[in-house]
């Protein structure tokens, strides 16, 4: 029940963050890799041939998705782990890739130590995860996977540059017509490693958490409308002013969220105002909100509350008001037993944990689609920083998440 | 001391609005008329051919103000009035020009009933009152009145185009070395009429006021510093969010202000945000406040107000704070004497005013450097609008307000 130790070499952890990270290197310690780039290309060359030393059997697909696979004795869906590749643009050298490397290097150690596992088990490195090439493209490799994505969805999907998904699918030799073909339904459980990108582990004192839920996350833009007028010719009591207004709903929505407590969180994040002069009371104030909450009923009280004020505010200051929902992800809960057994698993290696919520979308939501078990093992970031080049996790962390995530699929793979 | 009922053509008041408004028209209603672009220099001439119709003396200053002298039998300091040709861009047919139309028209009239006065009565067409061409060049021509251009200024003040203020004059035949000729001392009195900009007058269902006072008014601009960070995995409590910051900023003083009342305004109408992006805790926040009032006292009070919400609020949050002055005005207070006579002589017109503060900045402030006595008068404006195509006043409230200017101008210039 409590499993065998695993040993996973630290060194080589380090080295192959680094070579990896080396790849669209940016700066000092930033890596900027978008999908489908030459060095987005070169990273996922140089993770097929890492898979395909390790002796598993290296497969791309037809999205790009690179797969290793260990066999299986007795056959049966796959047990999964894996990460992205594509980063932000600058991002760091762990987001994303450091789960993929995980993945890889636990695979690799049950397989030196344990050979051949009862079920198939199989190393996965996903692409455009970040949406930093196509903006609207989130979740691309692992929407694939589950079948998610629309047959005219490469042609119409545009990048940074102005170029479509298909165009730059064809520049490196994908067949967007063949998307379909990545669609996976045999697969058994997704573990994904992933940097926590946040501080939660850090001021606990602890190197990794086991995910019981993704954030439920909504953004919503605003447009709240009043009349434009002189600064200093309108008096305050006849004004209808939209930024009145926003501060007003942007202080209340943030504190909202505050007092609601962890692991509420609701941001403003974006802000265009019109006209944007200091001595003109604006026409308009365009806003987004961002609001997450991984507890169904307590994530429809918080967008409740928002909802309100944004009704009560713009009704007293005779504002108009226009609600767009940009898009709107339920919570992913982890399955409970999968939970408890990377728990058990990480108490047999030693190493102690925390239960969390992810407050940052993930590959696992997609994943959930297909895959009958779903959670998630997060590594402390160092200052709770991520998507930036100064993003960090020590070796010792990093050796710590990984051991746990392969005492799990040691568990998942090669136990009855 | 009532003084004598004086008439006013309507038909007259209505021709020159629409004739001037026609020189650079912008739209239906609108007017595009920077200073010494052509469409100003077009109005110019044909201000100062009205101005040689009446038979007034006309001259043009250095920087290319229009005057018109009506001589005094016993000379001495000049009586004057007047307001600004420029438009904002686009800006409407009244803001400015129904100034320099008003004394064109009040002079006439006084003329044609009464002959010589006894002082001068210079009639005036300002020059870049908005800074709409100039964005640090407000007030340029009735600066250059009162000497307050320093001699390299039209050198290194840049236009929206790039030009400089030096290459906009001799463009049109004006020599930037004469700047200083265009300095006067010897004016007595110098009275605005201009349009109210705001609503008060509209809501008191009065036409005319007279302006005790220009508002006190300072433009500061404040950056809040915080630590970016992912909008999902960092916790409420931990955060260092400007933007939570700004909004509860802005929602302050702009209730300071309101509970502080008439005639205290205080306006945030610029607002940057960086990074500007959704699911981004911004790294820093930078806004303006425009506050403004016309007492002394009042106004010290409402900027310390300001000031001291600004820093609870970021030391609070954990926040950086820069703050920077962009400009600070006094009040300009109307000699009480002047507005005493304005208001009999629209008592003897049988025209209602009422007294009120400009909230807006005018360049009877610069005027007042040199004029031993200042004060205006408004005109309402429908619906307060100013600054835009869509401002209007009535026929009915520009003739009774140029007939409580030619009162005021009556006694000023033609009493003992």
């Amino acid at each position: 029940m409590t499993g065998p130790a695993i040993q996973i070499d630290a060194a080589e952890v380090e080295r192959l963050v680094l070579e990896l990270g080396a790849i669209g290197a940016w700066g000092g310690t930033g890596v900027w890799r978008p999908v489908y780039t030459p060095a987005w290309v070169a990273a996922a060359d140089r993770f097929a041939a890492w898979c395909g030393e390790a002796g598993l059997a290296v497969h791309r697909d037809a999205v790009g998705n690179v797969w290793g696979r260990l066999d299986g004795r007795e056959g049966g869906d796959a047990i999964v782990s894996g990460s992205h590749l594509d980063t932000q643009c600058p991002g760091g050298r762990y987001d994303g890739a450091l789960g993929a490397i995980a993945a890889l290097l636990a695979v690799r150690a049950l397989k030196e130590r344990f050979g051949l596992p009862k079920r198939p088990l199989d190393v996965l490195a996903l692409c455009e995860e970040e949406g930093s090439r196509f903006p609207t493209a989130g979740f691309w490799g692992s929407s694939a996977i589950v079948g998610r994505v629309g047959p005219a969805e490469a042609d119409t999907m545009v990048g940074s540059g102005g170029e479509t998904m298909a165009e730059a699918m064809r520049a490196i030799g994908l067949d967007p017509a063949r998307i379909a073909e990545a669609r996976r339904t045999d697969i058994a459980a997704f573990v994904e490693l992933h940097i926590e990108q946040g501080p939660i582990l850090e001021q606990a004192g602890l190197p990794v958490a086991i995910v019981d839920a993704i954030t439920g996350m909504r953004h919503t833009e605003i447009v709240l409308t009043g009349v434009a007028n002189h600064a200093g010719a309108f008096p305050m009591d006849l004004r209808q002013d939209p930024m009145a207004g926003f501060a007003e709903i942007a202080a209340g929505v943030v504190a909202t969220a505050h007092r609601m407590g962890r692991p509420a969180v609701t941001t403003v994040g974006r802000v265009a105002v019109d006209p944007n002069a200091p001595a003109i009371i604006p026409r308009a104030v365009t806003f987004t909100i961002d609001a997450r909450h991984p507890d169904p009923a307590a994530r429809d009280r918080l967008y409740a509350l928002h909802d309100g004020l944004i009704r009560e505010v713009a009704a007293r200051r005779g504002l108009g008001v226009e609600s767009r929902v940009l898009f709107d992800h339920p919570p992913c809960p982890s399955e409970p037993d999968l939970v408890a057994l990377l728990e058990r698993g990480a108490a047999a290696q030693g190493v102690p944990t925390l239960r969390m919520a992810s407050g940052a979308a993930h590959d696992t939501q997609q994943m959930a689609a297909v895959a009958r078990r779903v959670a998630m093992v997060f590594v402390r970031s160092r200052d709770g920083r991520s998507h930036t080049p100064e993003e960090f996790s020590s070796v010792a962390d990093m050796v710590a998440g990984i051991r746990v995530l392969a005492a799990g699929l040691y568990a998942l793979a090669y136990e009855p």
